[in-house]
């Protein structure tokens, strides 16, 4: 019996029989030539079937093959230089498993929402696996990123008691009689952690109930979160930039055939690396005022804006020292400029917007409770956030990076919903 | 200026001056001589201020550090054969970040309640640092193992319209005027994404409003479950017990000072290697009867009954072939044994119980709609589930391996609270 190997090794068993299991993704005949197209997950292959080589039963079943059905192929490797692969089956076996009905995804083009209620069948399809694919090593990168750095994983709760952004975007569920809130962000605890083990990282779905249907926003999202104690802002960039390069270059190394699967101008990605331009909120927002005459210094910059300036770069670019106004309530404020906080966005090119938001985090415990008050929190909440400033209390700064954004970018997908497995919308929980 | 390091790693700077930047964890005094025990999240190290080497002001300064004050040291690296890590700093600086308040978890022992109440805090503690360090080794080595044998990360939805196993246990919440609930297993998709990609895994929080206070559950657990393509039973439990050894075996080896620090008996993970004991149920279920009286041929196995059977062996045991009346409705009988589902569990040694389910699933598109009727499901939400029957059906097996029970098997730690950083119980959410 041929030895069953996966696709995406096959380079290793040149000029020998095995055999491979999976699915017909697409068949042409030519004569006595059936030319199968199977997938089997790992990466696709062309099967060529010759009448006189097989049996004549073995031959007959092969045109009941229907799209998506499935199979076990034997036969021998051989090198074929035209084929994306490098290599094809020179088949002796055909054993079918399962002739599927009639497949809902053809080769034509359908609409999004169809795709969509079929995204469990649509995953199958080149691009969406492509795209899967490169998520899958940007997760990787991620943690080995941190792992290699001496950053300890340490996962903040899901279910939190409080609201550290509010409650009207908050997702909420009984708790045995009481109300607890689906995390919006690991960030707090994970404050809490770097003061245990002194760098760390969280990385798990968020949620935010917005009501918003722009091709960025998913109502469950993947997040990393590194935080580091005894970081500054400068360290913060540092960490980011070298971060995000980590993750391009991974990709354009370790997945170069779904990129080109996916078209990407891979010429784009591969000069990513550091040092990233770094830009002062104030200049970023001249450049915004030139182009968007209804921006006002101070304000937030919309999707729009970012684009305005991450166009000016062919890197990612940093913007720091925000008005503390528009920002968050754990944000400690330069000493030098007190209506500035030290926080940072990261904007990625090509319009693919913000895919990095960090801090320096408030480290004295009387602004950050008077913060707190400010902002109308619950003190009683942040009972144990705020014991973190006075058990030893130490600067220190941490960010926040979307997984479906950043593989959106790498991929150059437009949507935000084909870069997560099954995507959550506003109106979408199905399949 | 000296260069600042971690202490982990405070063996390659044998005879330079360092700096370190930290938390005291202890000081006692003899004289001329302070002994400051600091801590910095990736290991603790004895730094020796000896009064004729440092200013009296820094001396004085010295005496007025508590627990938990934060610090930067200067000193000497220089071996120390008696102390755990093999150094320490002859202390040349001491600039004091902060002197920390009272500090509540003093070295006395404390209630169960009062250090859950301080989680944030009680994880900067010896034992809890050294059980979550355990902790990230399983997972990376997790991912490592599959990402290394070809599977793909494909992570299922927390958010789901149905409810697998009924909803008495299911977390609600109201999404935009409908209803979702919050996964109880990733299983289901995780098949979609096999017949996708081959081979798969999903890894995140699953959710159980389960009303139980027993030492095994939380109400948030994580949760890694494997799927692949083309695997039967016996493929299942080979890649289970080789998945089992490869965690226990890569914390052996990268994390034995800390199985040290919890006073592991290492002796016994040493020999978790494959193949595990392969038990089917019947025979389990006798071994369980001449125990326990009560127990009748049929039902499922309890915690203690577990423990009768673990106790037998030295090794993880796999109970396989339960009977199909307590199992769920999409494991596959077994052909040849119909009342048999093709369902196995692994149970850790040492009482620790299940760490493991799995099954092969059922693959038939007639079988499984009337099993989804058998157990009054509403077919419609099944629809996408079903539809993998229809394009392609394969045989294909998976299971879920619960982080915390494992964590806890290999720490020793009796309660899975001290397993995971931020506990969710049925009557605690906070921190």
């Amino acid at each position: 019996m041929a030895q069953t190997v996966t696709i995406s090794e096959i380079s290793k068993y040149n000029g020998q029989e095995v055999t491979i299991q999976g699915w017909l993704y697409n068949m042409r005949s030519s004569g006595k030539l059936r030319f199968l197209l199977v997938r089997d997950g790992s990466a696709t292959i062309q099967c060529v079937v010759f009448k006189n080589d097989v049996s004549e039963e073995i031959f007959t079943n092969v045109d009941k093959l229907t799209q998506e059905s499935s199979l076990r192929v034997t036969g021998k490797v051989a090198e074929d230089k035209r084929s994306p692969l490098g290599y094809e089956l020179q088949v002796r076996d055909v054993d079918i498993v399962q002739i599927a009905e009639e497949y809902p995804i053809s080769l034509k083009e359908h609409g999004v929402d169809f795709l969509m209620d079929h995204r469990h069948l649509w995953l199958r399809s080149r691009l969406q696996h492509a795209v899967m694919l490169v998520r899958h090593e940007v997760i990787r990168a991620a943690r080995e990123f941190f792992d290699n750095r001496g950053f300890v994983l340490v996962d903040s709760p899901i279910f939190t008691p409080n609201a550290a952004e509010g409650t009207t975007t908050l997702f909420g569920t009984d708790y045995f009689g009481s109300k607890a809130y689906l995390t919006q962000s690991g960030q707090l605890y994970a404050e809490a952690s770097a003061m245990a083990f002194g760098k760390v990282y969280c990385f798990g779905p968020t949620f935010r109930a917005e009501k918003s249907k722009t091709r960025r926003h998913l109502t469950e999202f993947w997040m990393i979160e590194p935080e580091a104690a005894y970081y500054d802002l400068n360290d913060d960039m540092k960490l980011a930039e070298d971060f995000v390069s980590h993750l391009v270059q991974s990709v354009v190394k370790n997945r170069r055939r779904e990129l080109e699967t996916l078209e990407r101008d891979i010429s784009k990605l591969e000069h990513i690396k550091p040092p990233f331009p770094r830009i002062h909120y104030n200049e970023a927002a001249e450049m915004v005022k030139k182009e968007n005459p209804e921006f006002k210094v101070g304000d937030d910059f919309g999707g729009a804006d970012e684009t305005i300036v991450s166009e000016k770069f062919d890197k990612p670019v940093i913007i720091h020292h925000y008005p503390a106004a528009i920002k968050a309530f754990y944000m400690k404020r330069d000493p030098q400029e007190p209506q500035s906080a030290l926080a940072m966005d990261i904007i990625a090119p090509e319009g693919y917007g913000e895919i990095i938001g960090g801090s320096q985090r408030e480290d004295d415990y009387d602004t950050l409770l008077q913060r707190i008050k400010e902002h109308n929190l619950p003190e009683a909440d942040f009972k144990w956030y705020l014991d973190l400033r006075k058990y030893g209390s130490v600067p220190h700064s941490g960010f926040g990076l979307g997984i479906e954004r950043t593989v959106g970018w790498i991929c150059g997908t437009k949507h935000v919903r084909e870069t997560i497995p099954y995507p959550r919308l506003m109106q979408r929980i199905y399949p």
